[in-house]
């Protein structure tokens, strides 16, 4: 049993000590073209979080289904939630987790808006005293994107319902993909949008980052074994250095 | 489709229009005793959020999975959410609703240890012009669970893990109880129980409030399908009165 | 000398050593029909607390005039005080407190408006390590009211510029009433009136909430009598209780 | 009628018409030597605030009785408020003025302390487009102290528990008042301590900061009427000026 | 070498031995008339910290250079940064020294609209049980001024872009002043002046506030000394005090 | 005239039309080595600001002394503020700028550390529709870091007291280098580096990250001349994107 809402209260202290880690999925609800669902972010945090709790022997806590996705805010049905908010239910959690014997926290999202708020809630954990924690947001998908994708990236740093999220999708949550309605789109990205405020919207007609269509169940297996044995790994590496 | 995450984003549109009220389900984790889970407030939101959006209309979010469980934070499992958190979460949603043509918002509770939160970030709404909104907390479960029940309630306002929660279980997530380990247990209130701040597990050792061996599931569906139907007619009345 | 403000400071040490728990009144400023004026609820909890003082031996400090009306803050002359402000005082003088070595806050409000914000404040205490504290709103208000009124009520939980409030008025301070304005009106509930922010001034226009012309200073004092010595109860039974 | 208390809502806006401009009064709870009481300056704050409202035909409101008494709050019996707690308060009640039709607030203190908060509050409320309001805090004592002192003054800028003071008391509260207990001490104020943070119980033994066996209501009564004099004459340039 | 900025880390221990005080120096952007640049006391701060550095043997801190400038915030090119914001600034950098070894902080103002500021960021420290600090703004100003002033001063505690600012700009920078601009203008205060919040462009048509043609720079050599003497002497006497 | 500071108020109207868009630069206070300044990150906003202002034609703001130095914050030396202090002063700056006729703020950085708050900053002001921002840390150095460089870098996103940013104050401030007591040190980066909260001295005894001796003039000349054009290109883009 690695879920903790599935557990009963008397049998918390016994799945502690064995995994004294806790894992908190963080998804979102925003667009991802027409042909992938609003809930993309949590199914990929789910699908995810399930597999890396098992091969990191982590206690999985239930994924938290909303996040900051300023970007993709504009879109109709996108849904965010501020860094600060996110900051204070990272903070907040952390104390029950704490008094239940829990020795660290993997924060783990699926979603990139997510990351600032994340480290941040990290670093607030480590200066009040509080839990060790550790953000992960798609570990190694940069190196297995590269080596699994047939076509372009539109950025370097985007993975947002193009050829590599639909694959994973495909690969997770297949029933909630409809390839039928999956296009191609390549931004043109202003030159400044790394450094200004840009709302992804003002690029995109579709809501596809790349060429979707280029998505297989394969692809994406590839990517969420990839994405998975990394975390583990760093998952194991902070572990061990901060001994938890 | 009542399910915002399983659309995409060009069909939000036209089911917005069709559906105008967005339904917010929340739950939280805390202990219930050594037959439920710590989750059984999500499974509770989850099931009773799935019918009220059938039953009202309702376009239905994903549920927030974690509340406020201040009296019962001292158990081991549990993990509260500050009323502050929650609040803010509510007030983030309602400008991605806002925009999405929502016109209200139904904040339906599992757990009543969010009410306070909830009626407050109802009236943050109200204050500065956002959504409208209303906030459910087990709408009509006193006089049901009055009819309902065979045991005696240990306290007026406690319905958790009794005859009455664990019955809701059974109707709603029968798989997640174990009833074998149903134990009865009334605790004895101090005089200023309803006054002062008590932490729970200062006067209960099971985490049970009642008699959780009477619980069935006939009785839970009698509950679920009462708390479902006061809710629609509440919904009703609150969306003719403010004309959403 | 029961009563803080009338000390010296050298005359606090031995006041507080045989008096150790202090009495924390709060009013309202807010409409109360045309017969009562709108400081009612600061006249009120005057009068209440100085007898509760006496009866209950605690020592009593001045009363704070100002409370959260959120409820019919949009009748003229209503003056609303945010939560935030209520629990921000009361946790700022419970420092103070402290440092003269009282043990406990009993937080006595005689409007319910107040509540929730004293509840937070109690609870916010008990969370930092503050002082322990009992937040009291008409304790045993609802059974005595059942016994003294000949008017039906408006409303299960509320009492306002009724039959009843208007009776406790010509107990505590009947100069302040003119009987000759009294009126009666019930107003019309909508449905969802228990659940969504509604705004009183939308369902009454003399802001009366039933039978004002049935008080009597008589009624009044059963009411003030039983609240009282509930109270005293319910402050012996947390001492008792919290070891203060 | 000029107290806002004493009104029933209906007569509300008659009065607001004819005196649109509100006093809210504010004293504090601290130690003032071993003759005057901890609420000393709450007495001043409604012996003063009743006579400028009838001399300047303001409408007064209750009396904020705590304030921020950082200075000597180590010493027993002292309740301080924090500044911001205080701006909350007036930015809180301003709302409720400005919607009965009050077009001004004259923030008036008896104490010190308050006047950094009041000068922020009403800054505060300038920059958001709140009520125009003014602070004031014992206007003209310097001028009218240095003309009726017979004893010295302990420092240019503090008037505590002194001849001054006490007198003022004597004035508006005889009651309160044991001269048979006043004493004199004149603290030596350390080099640094109208830049530095000092705690005034690290100067003083008694509270008492200059000569209080001087002081006798005539002289307190020279006070009180050029003080209010004083602050009439300014509430009357301001109001001509902000035309209110 | 006293400059912190210019140590490297390995220097810091050792020389934070020797000056265990820190100097932080505060200026501001705001409007000083004609002849003045907006960042006049920025100059003035640089150049009165490095004197008062060397005379009272202090670890001088990069000066911050904008500060709460509400009063002329409307004159163009003013920019105001509000008083949490500079309480957040020190709080945030007292960790820091505090951390390095600095025993205790003086907190140096060149702009007077700084010092309510700066005088809570010393509270706030003390509180918490930070590092102590003394608020210093101007120091012995009024005394010096009175000397060597020619010119009639606009107002009692005011002293902006006139004879004797202009006169210290002279003395620390001269290459930045443009006598050949100088004006006088003497406002006409309103009579709630000190009392109300005042935006001075209301008041001033120039930015100056007395005769700037009388400034010369011997006259700011005079002011200047006296100041950093007055600051040396003050700084000797609480760091005697409070034993740093 | 490129510089605020240095303006008269009567001369913002006219720079401010000819240059709409502000220069903010921001340094930072932290450790660099046995050969850098505590103060390097200033000197290096300075430079670079000042070269920028002129190149894109900017009008440049004083420099932000102080940093989020959170990573090094641990060596002594370092001073580091709150990622919420540097945006509130953006924010607070932001309004004094708009009044002034700004049309745009270049927020820049010479520290890393800053970069989440500018983007905050900058994300902040575009949702409450405040001034359009861009913020650039030390745009285009990767690539030019990667031509320049002859030593091996310790990590692809650091560069910190190393051949390039030791070249960086060779270029822009030689007199602030000590070249004879550069060294060169490669931290061992633990596997969890980028992922977890890691103190920096956990890892670096000099604080040196990679090989200071290689620096030199030119190499800093180079590097710091494709910054400042990379900057002035992705300004111009910006400005010509957002219409300022």
């Amino acid at each position: 049993m690695t879920d903790w809402a599935g557990l009963t209260w008397p049998e918390v202290a016994e799945a502690v000590e064995r995994q004294p880690v806790a894992l908190l999925p963080f998804g979102a609800v925003e667009e991802h073209g027409p042909h992938l669902p609003l809930g993309t972010d949590v199914l990929a945090a789910d699908g995810l979080a399930e597999r890396l709790a098992n091969t990191a022997g982590l206690l999985r806590l239930p994924t938290v289904p909303y996040g900051q996705v300023w970007s993709l805010e504009h879109f109709p049905g996108s849904l965010s939630v501020r860094d600060e908010t996110l900051v204070a239910l990272v903070t907040d959690l952390a104390g029950g987790l704490s008094r239940a014997g829990v020795r660290g926290i993997v924060l783990f999202s699926a979603h990139l808006g997510n990351a600032a708020a994340l480290r941040k809630a990290a670093r607030t954990l480590a200066e009040t005293g509080g839990l060790p924690a550790i953000a992960l947001t798609y570990p190694g998908l940069a190196e297995v994107a590269k080596e699994v994708r047939e076509s372009a990236d539109s950025h370097p740093s985007i993975m947002h319902a193009d050829e590599i999220e639909t694959s994973v999708l495909l690969a997770l949550a297949p029933d909630h993909v409809r390839m039928d309605r999956a296009v191609t789109e390549y931004p043109v990205y202003p030159q400044d949008f790394d450094a200004a405020p840009v709302r992804w919207d003002t690029v995109s007609r579709s809501g596809v980052f790349g060429d979707a269509t280029a998505a297989t169940p394969g692809k994406g297996e590839r990517v969420v074994d990839h994405v998975v044995r990394t975390a583990a790994d760093l998952i194991a590496g902070w572990r061990k250095r901060v001994g938890v």
